[in-house]
């Protein structure tokens, strides 16, 4: 039994995570574990479709396990998504390797990345870029590229390697024994146009989902309703327009002024659109100020992050997923993992906040649909067990 | 001088409310201040136009002053709306008489069934009632009903008389010198139908104004944008799912057991008429929840009917509205009264707290107009002072 941890948010799961997830077998996984953002993305977006039809497709293409990746950490910048999602691998206690995609497809020259960042973000010429008005990843680029070779820069600027980067240093940082390994980005290396639409973007392929267009040629089928954003648009201006200066103090990664523009731009917004305009300069990128307008929307704060989980949710499995359980618990893994919300949060005081937390913010979620699902969705959804 | 305030809403403004001030000054009103509900109204729904724009109409049609009734007092039940709006009139220390529409039009009648209204609440009949499930009007109606004649019972029964006999009880129980007008409630009474039009209800009126139909021949024409509350359904639903169990608590009003109702409907409904059907019971009238929900949506708590105000605000005059503003101030009203929000909350802790709050809900009453207004315009919008 060799387990692999591939980290994802599969919004939509579409053929290029199939394919990672077989170039991951290939390397040696006999079983895989998917953790996979819930109902919020990386990106600062909802997700498109539900979770449980997400892990459900994902089990069908090649994961034998999907847990769900807290919405606090799904919302976080590279490294914090990166913290959230190894420490919950870790906590298995059971898995041998960590896969991802990265455009240079080499452990080394990623490795060699993360020494260089780890370098780079600690010296004062970078303190002094950022104070300066740079965003973190230009002020991290400018940095390495004054420390560091040509080959270093052009591996951490490259969008896939810097999350590679930051699970690198994420195992590290913990001391983790999970071997990291990479599946080079298929897409632009192939040469026939047929070849390169087989591996759409998932950006492309959400925009034919919420335009109702056939993608069956990019992604498995979804059985899923399509929730979008903008049927959210006005609860998140109300909801900021109602927020006092010193309440966005508190959201989460909304320093270094980006509380107090986020408060002065939604002065003026009449649109989500807007707000990103007006909120946008050179020192924030956009995501970060996606990802700090839904932080403040749903009530995630800095104190957060900091706080122990207290459970693992299994969103799906297969009877290897199940093997994965079973030699979690070998391993001495003594977090409660359940497919059940109301059973995890009767866990313990944490697990009943995080659980709570949770839930409501998957009840926001279910209001992006165009017929909202009611409450408590989170409890009695059925998740995907296969035998 | 002979000052006359009058309690409302405007919302809009029609010929039924002119034929009110006209009644008023022929009862021997030189001076009319109007104390009228800003964004939100007391049947628990947004003003269908801009505040302003109603005041205006009401300076052009009779009124000579337009003061805003603060949201905590516009969403509360009649007791606390109608002691919200005397606290204020009985603040300027100028007002002679305060004039309102009945259906009974007679003071000593009113005058008898609001003792006949202090008896019943305070009896342990309307006690047993009220634990029994009735809801605060059936109670009172039925508690009436037991200990008074048929005669009491028809005057309590009649809703703008229920507001009437409020506004009496607000006066006596602040020893007030103001004496109480009544001008009766025109409409049913003509005979013809023409007439019976002129007196359109504003629920009817506030109807065309959505369907952008001509309303011309039952209101003057109001120079605003037409607010719907069904623009903030998702915002109100998405607020109320975030809310805990222990969030509804705290709401004002949300007593004897209708915080955990409305939690409960919250979890089931898709849409704000769902969730009004939903929290229903014969305890709670449909009016109350629509209130609950708002103070809910917009952070109305308990605590604040207790909170002082410290400002007194001018949404507009005339030169007759300057002369009771003088006669204020000579009769020792030490009330900060002003047209410019901003210099108001300068005033006092108290005053910047309630001028925040107002200046938010606003902000928030923006969303429901098709083209939203960028926040601040409680700030930046012009008052009407006519010469």
């Amino acid at each position: 039994m060799k387990t692999a941890a591939v980290i994802c948010e599969y919004n939509p799961f579409h053929y290029g995570h199939r394919h990672q997830l077989e170039q991951t077998r290939a390397l040696g996984a006999t079983h895989i574990v998917a953790v996979m953002s819930g109902d919020f993305t990386q990106r600062g977006d909802i997700a498109v479709t539900d979770k449980f039809a997400r892990a459900k497709t994902a089990l069908e293409n090649g994961a034998d396990l999907v847990l769900e990746l807290p919405v606090k950490y799904s919302l976080c910048a590279a490294e914090g998504f990166a913290r959230g999602a190894v420490g919950i691998i870790s906590a298995l206690g059971c898995v041998d390797m960590l896969s991802f995609g990265s455009e240079c497809g080499s452990i080394p020259a990623l490795r060699e990345a993360a020494g260089a960042v780890e370098y780079a973000v600690h010296s004062d010429y970078f303190q002094l870029l950022m104070s300066g008005g740079k965003s973190y990843p230009a002020a991290l680029a400018e940095a390495v590229k004054k420390f560091y070779t040509d080959d270093v820069y052009d591996v951490i600027s490259s969008p896939n390697n810097t999350l590679a980067v930051e699970y690198i240093k994420a195992l590290d940082d913990i001391g983790s024994g999970i071997e990291p390994v990479t599946v080079r980005r298929e897409g632009a290396a192939h040469d026939s146009d047929s070849e390169q639409e087989k591996f759409l973007s998932a950006s492309a392929i959400r925009k034919k989902i919420l335009a109702g267009e056939d993608y069956s040629a990019y992604a498995p089928l979804i059985d899923s309703p399509a929730a979008d954003i903008r049927r959210l648009e006005t609860a998140i201006l109300a909801k900021l327009r109602m927020m006092r200066p010193e309440d966005f103090e508190a959201v989460y990664d909304a320093a270094q002024g980006l509380g107090e523009r986020l408060f002065k731009a939604v002065r003026r917004a009449g649109s989500l659109d807007e707000l990103y305009f007006l909120a946008k300069t050179k020192r924030y990128t956009l995501a970060r100020i996606r990802r700090a307008v839904l932080c403040a929307f749903l009530g995630v704060d800095k104190k957060m992050l900091h706080e122990p989980d207290g459970y693992i949710r299994i969103l799906g499995m297969n009877s290897r997923g199940r093997e994965i359980l079973s030699a979690a618990k070998n391993s001495g893994c003594t977090v409660p993992m359940d497919t059940s919300l109301r059973a995890l949060m009767d866990a313990s005081f944490e697990a009943h906040r995080l659980g709570a937390f949770q839930a409501r913010c998957r009840d926001v979620w279910a209001l992006a649909l165009e017929k909202p699902l009611p409450c408590g969705s989170d409890f009695t959804a059925k998740p995907t067990i296969l035998s």
